[in-house]
Parts: structure tokens; C-alpha cells; sequence
């Protein structure tokens, strides 16, 4: 008899921890991504805000796992799969058959049908996108500083985020803390203080996983940080001169999209029905229904927790679901009956919405300000997968908090501020 | 009387000392640059093989500059200088008049008339470079992994360095380390150790400048390293396959270039006379025969020092020049007769082979083995300009030293391995 053959698709949190829970299984495991890294998401936002460099929070999948034999790491481009045959298929190499394949491929961004607004806004998903935001950022600046017409000034100081979740939160307060602080005495001919930063959210609070009093604290810590919120604002047109946002019309040279995640198209792959935001219907033990052998885990899978509400798309979801299946295979290959049906166990939440003010939930309690700030630096250094990582996170978040520089203020492969499709604009 | 205007154009290593020796100038000064950053140039080829993040040798210019009230950062693109008129041209901005200006603009790769060769061959000048070179090396060795046929996996595991000065040395030992070290164990279908490092040097020496002592040595670690080192070999032609050397036909996914530089193109804006790669000739103060008050200096200018032959492009040579210029430029200003001319002073000159293989000369004493690649790595930490990247450059490299490890092993912004001409091979 052949070794089993598992793959996994995605190197994110949940393929990751679904690796690394079959370290002792007899088994063949491929693990295939698209990039050659793991990558910490939830730090995006400072690599977006020139705080860290992308290698503070990517690290290469294969060194991650070197010591663990029974994983083949391979980077490609997966364009399909053959359920019926049990192959993967792959862009330029040739096809990979599996036994077991557990597809975790995450999310990317959802503009809820108005895809022309990708072309005008920013996302941040990936490394990237977090570079390509950052070269906006800082070159707004830059090119402020060269121009005299004061209503193009005001146009490249105008910074709107879409979106009042954690990302846009996170973002929108970091671009503050950006402009108030770290940039505050480097430019002659602006004030980079009289940036205007507007952050606008669909719904009637920030942070709407949040309980309604770390809300409103989130609001007040954005509010003193000279954020503008816009609560029940709707977006209704986004285009290379700004937006319109509940009838308003804004002019911004920068707009970035932290309002929605679409599921990547895993379903498309395995031909059955999407649910909210693209993404795979799963059963209580992380299969996609129908199909006996394929898993699908974290963003690109749609759960309902133990209260029927579809879990929520966060790193602890995806790492315990992978955990899990990796857990259900290796059972299932030692000939183990299969464990309980997956439970979602919170450990917390938090989010960070500047320099010594955070929010955070564990169970009953709730935290804000400056303890809840250390517990959020605690918790990422730890979550970080690797110690040079963590070394090297630590290290500049203290030296940005001794001198509020940022470590990382570099405009790099945005010539001219190039958007994604080519379109060159400023 | 209105302050004078001082416009240097360049933010590296000879543009930033002459703003910094007009510290105490009474002058408007203005220094203009295409990117927002003061780059570490020598220690480039670390971040493109992934020992260093860009950000560790990269520092916004005008951070570094907050201080100093009497000058103002531009980041833009010059398109032209109008002598005459007293004018340097930008594109999208408006003209910046100047008083004095001081060309700084550096050199970029030379492929000596065959710039078809820009399309196959990857140059290391700037950043953006070093990032797609790292992209590159790692990407070679990530497809390899996953390739079946024998010849295709050879050639991806064949790369090719072009000029045996030390960028070429540097990047080819480098490169053997990244494939015998840092990657041996990370792969499971290829061996990475395997891969083949050939480094071709038309002139009969590697590290020419250096005495033939050091240049053997030179030759002897690389060649301990695994690089199979060609002297006294022309390549007579390149393309997507590989090259030809010497009559020679070697085949290789990755060609890089470094075998000479290019002047930018300030020669042309003056409709002066280029001489020996493009550069701008001066006389003994500096000054761009024909223009009071236009200076060139570093890898821009074609200088002859006190024995006659032109000055090395090295970053001393520019940093000496820019130091000089400023204070000619200072004393002129408050009436002070001017300084006698530049005589270039050597500091010494240091080139890296690998872990603890150096060569250093400081006048009649020549060092090589641990102990000069000690000195290199004291001698760099100490120029590095700003303190936070002296520090993430030295934790950096005690790391590797203990672990052979490399922090920045990502493979970012260039999807498909995209060449800078769009066309996409592999």
C-alpha cells in the first residue's frame, strides 16, 4: 500500500497549523501556495503604514517547515480541481493527485458587485498590496510638498478608508499617528498634521463584533486622533477623483477598501454553491458536503459557530480548523474513530486602534487603553511563527515607541504610484 | 539680498554630504531625488540575496534631514538643466531655479553597446533591482523543487554573474552561501547545494583594484565556496537561454550583470563632452569645466587623482567630493577664498567574499580571512547612516552568522518572475 497523499492548498494560518498537526502521520503532504511565504496578516496594516518590513511578518513556508519530512512545500499557481479524479490542477506544472485535500486558500477583497471600484481603491491583502499602500501613503506626502495649488494639496492630504472592522480601524489610525507624528517635522512647505484622514463605515457602530462600549471607545480614540468617522455612511460611487458617500462627495487622491472579503474561488473549483462572500459551505467536521475527502478551513469556508451565527473570519478560526482536520486525517490514517464535530473555542479578540489604545475581549472582561494596548503587543509577538520575527517586531515597535519613527519609510515599486491595472495617476 | 539657492540633484552618498557640509550655510538649499531615500549602496547585493530588507539600508532622505532647517527634500525626477537660465527642469513640477547646483546623480549599469543585453540580464543599482534579483534566486530554486526534466532543472540551477570587481565577487559568493547553507536543507527534490555559480571576468583578475595577492585570494575562497570562476572571458552574446563566453555556451535561468557602470545621463543635460562611461569631466575643484557654479561629483564625475588615473566610483571618493563641494560652495558664500583642490584621500578599500572571507588594503597593510571580513562588517555597520539600521543591520547579520539563516527570503513584486520589460519567463 502507497503512502496516503494529502494536500493542502494555501500556506496561510489554517493550511499552516493543518501541516503541522499531521507532523507524525505516515503520510505524503503537499502543501502548496502562491507566494514562498507564510505570511502574518493581522500586522499587514503596519507594513501598509511603513511601521514594519514586509520580512518582519513573512516568513519562507519551506524554512518554516524543513524539519518536518513528511511536507513537500511547492509554489504554484493552483487553477482547478478534479474532485472526480482527486487532482490538483497547477498553472505551468503538471497535476497533483491527492487523497485527502484540504483547501484553505482564504479570502480576498469583495467590493459587493461594484468591481470597477478595484481599479480606484486600495486593498490590503497581500505584501504587496501593503507595499503598493505604503508607496501611496508616503508619496502623497511627497508630492504635497512640491505643490502649490492648494486644492491639489488638500486632494493628496485626503485619505479616506472604507470599512469600520479591525483592518480599516487599524489603518485609519495608523495613517493619523502617520501624518501626526512620525512625518510631523519633516516637511517645509506642508503641514503634514493638516492631513484629513475619514474613515467611513456602512453600518451604525466601528468594530461591530465588538461589545457596543469598546465601540464607542474605539470612536473616541479615533476621534482624538483627528480621524473624521462617518457611522451609516454608504458608499455610492468611488472614482479617480475621490468618492460619494451617503450623498456626499469627497475628494481624495487615496481610498483604500478595508469593507469586505470575498472567499477565493474554491467554489468555482469544486462546482458547488457559494454562500455569503464566495465562500464553501462546510459541515460540522470542516467537509465540503458531497465530497468525502476535501476539507475546506478559515476565510474561504463558511461555518456556523455553536450559536448558529457563521463564524467569524479571524487567524484563531483558520489555525483551529486546521488543527482540527489535520487531527480528523491523521485518525483516520492510524484507523482512530474521527474526533467530535469542530468547536470554535474564543480565546479573545482585540484590535488596536493607535499607540497605547487598544480594545479587547476576553470572555467577560473587556479592556481598553493602554492595558489592553500591552495585551495586544504581547499577544501578536507570541502569535508571530518564527523568533526572528518576533525579535525583530519587538525591536521596532520599541524603537517607534521611543522616538515614533517608523522603520520602514520606503516608496519602492510604485513607480510613479502605478496602480494595478497600469493606469499611472497621483 | 535674497538667499542664495544650492539645488543638488541626488540623495546618495555624494549628494547627501554636500547638503550636510552646507549645514551651516545661509542658504535655501534643495535636494532633489527620484525615490524619498538615502540608499547603503554597498550592501545591495545583502538584500538581493535576501540577508537584509530593504529597509535595513534604505532611510528616508528627508528624516535623516528634519534637522537641518536650511534645506528642503524633493522627491522628482529631473528632466533637463537650463544653464543659462539657471534652472533645473522636473518633470510635473515647476522648474527649480538655482544659484549653484551640484550634480550628484550617480551611474547605472553599462552593458558597453549591447543594450539588448538590459532585456536577459539583471543589473543591481537600485533597490527595486535587489528585490527582483532576490525574487529571482529564491524563485529559481522554488520552481526547480517542482520541475521533473533533468535539463530544465540544471538550468535553473545555473546563475550566471558577469564582472569580477567585487559587486560581482560579493553577489557570487553570496549566492553559493544562500544555495550551500541557507536553502540545503529546506528542499526534497532538489538538492540546492547542486547549484552551479559561474562568474565571468573578462580581465585577467578578479577584484582588479586590489594587489594580485588579495585578487588570488579572492579566487581561491570563491572557488572554496563552489564558484567556478572564467578570467579573461568576453561574453560575446546573451539571451533567454543563457550566454555566450569565451566561445562558450552556457545555458541559465538567471543572468546578473555586473561588469560596469554608466554615468547618468548629466552630460546631456549640459551638451558637455562624456567622458570614460558617460561621466561629466571636472577640474580639481570640482567644477564642470564651462560653469561657475555647477559641480559634479561621485560616479557622475570623471575626476583624476594625484597619480593621474580617474578616481575609483567609489562611495568614499563621492562622500570626500560632496564634503569638498559644500564647503567650496560655504566658503564662497560668507567670502572666504576657496579651499585648495580636492584631493581624494584613501581610507582604504574592503570587498566581501562570504562568512569571514574578506580582502582589505589601508595603504601598505593587507588583510584577508577573518579578520578583514571583521573589519568589513565594523567598517559598514559604522557607515550606515542611521542609527536604527546600524542596529537592525548588525542584529541581522549575528543571526545569520549563527544560524546561516536569512531573513528577507521573500519573493515579493515579481509575480511570475516578470522581467522589467514585462516579458515573462522563468
Amino acid at each position: 500500500m502507497s503512502i496516503p497523499r494529502i494536500v493542502i492548498v494555501g500556506a496561510g494560518f489554517g493550511g499552516y497549523a493543518a501541516a503541522r498537526a499531521l507532523r507524525h502521520a505516515a503520510a505524503d503532504i503537499v502543501l502548496i501556495d502562491r507566494t514562498n511565504y507564510h505570511l502574518f496578516q493581522p500586522l499587514l496594516y503596519q507594513v501598509a503604514t511603513a511601521a514594519l518590513s514586509p520580512a518582519d511578518i513573512a516568513t519562507a513556508t519551506r524554512s518554516l517547515l524543513h524539519r518536518q519530512a513528511n511536507v513537500r512545500v511547492v509554489m504554484g499557481e493552483v487553477t482547478g480541481i478534479d474532485a472526480g479524479a482527486r487532482r490538483v490542477k497547477l498553472a505551468g506544472i503538471e497535476d497533483c493527485p491527492f487523497d485527502y485535500l484540504v483547501i484553505a486558500t482564504g479570502a480576498a477583497s469583495n467590493f459587493f458587485g461594484h468591481d470597477d471600484w478595484a481599479r480606484h481603491a486600495w486593498v490590503i491583502k497581500t505584501l504587496e498590496d501593503a507595499t503598493a499602500i505604503r508607496g501611496r501613503l508616503l508619496g502623497a506626502f511627497e508630492w504635497a510638498e512640491s505643490r502649490t495649488d492648494p486644492d491639489e494639496v488638500r486632494r493628496l492630504l485626503t485619505f479616506i478608508v472604507v470599512g469600520g472592522g479591525p483592518t480599516g480601524v487599524e489603518l485609519a489610525g495608523n495613517i493619523a499617528e502617520l501624518a501626526r507624528s512620525t512625518l510631523a517635522r519633516d516637511f517645509r512647505g506642508i503641514d503634514p498634521a493638516s492631513a484629513r484622514i475619514i474613515l467611513i463605515e456602512a453600518g451604525p457602530a466601528l468594530l461591530a463584533s465588538f461589545p457596543p462600549k469598546l465601540s464607542a471607545y474605539a470612536g473616541t480614540a479615533l476621534d482624538a486622533l483627528g480621524v473624521e468617522i462617518r457611522l451609516g455612511t454608504r458608499v455610492t460611487a468611488i472614482d479617480d477623483a475621490g468618492l460619494t458617500a451617503g450623498g456626499e462627495r469627497l475628494s481624495a487622491a487615496n481610498v483604500f477598501w478595508a469593507a469586505g472579503a470575498a472567499a477565493q474561488p474554491a467554489a468555482r473549483w469544486l462546482a458547488v454553491d457559494a454562500g455569503h462572500g464566495g465562500k464553501v459551505k462546510v459541515s460540522a467536521d470542516c467537509r465540503v458536503p458531497g465530497f468525502d475527502r476535501i476539507f475546506a478551513i478559515g476565510d474561504v469556508a463558511g461555518q456556523a459557530g455553536a450559536d448558529g451565527r457563521p463564524l467569524p473570519g479571524l487567524a484563531a478560526v483558520a489555525k483551529q480548523q486546521g488543527a482540527y482536520v489535520g487531527n480528523w486525517i491523521a485518525r483516520q490514517l492510524r484507523g482512530a474513530p474521527p474526533p467530535p464535530p469542530f468547536r470554535y473555542r474564543d480565546l479573545g479578540t482585540l484590535a488596536v486602534i493607535g499607540r497605547s489604545r487598544a480594545v479587547a475581549v476576553f470572555g467577560g472582561l473587556h479592556l481598553t487603553g493602554t492595558i489592553a494596548w500591552l495585551l495586544w503587543s504581547l499577544v501578536h509577538l507570541l502569535l508571530l511563527t518564527d523568533f526572528r520575527s518576533r525579535f525583530a517586531v519587538y525591536l521596532n515597535w520599541v524603537w517607534a515607541w521611543m522616538t515614533h519613527g517608523r522603520s520602514a519609510r520606503l516608496i519602492t515599486d510604485v513607480p510613479q504610484l502605478r496602480r494595478k491595472d497600469g493606469h499611472t495617476t497621483i
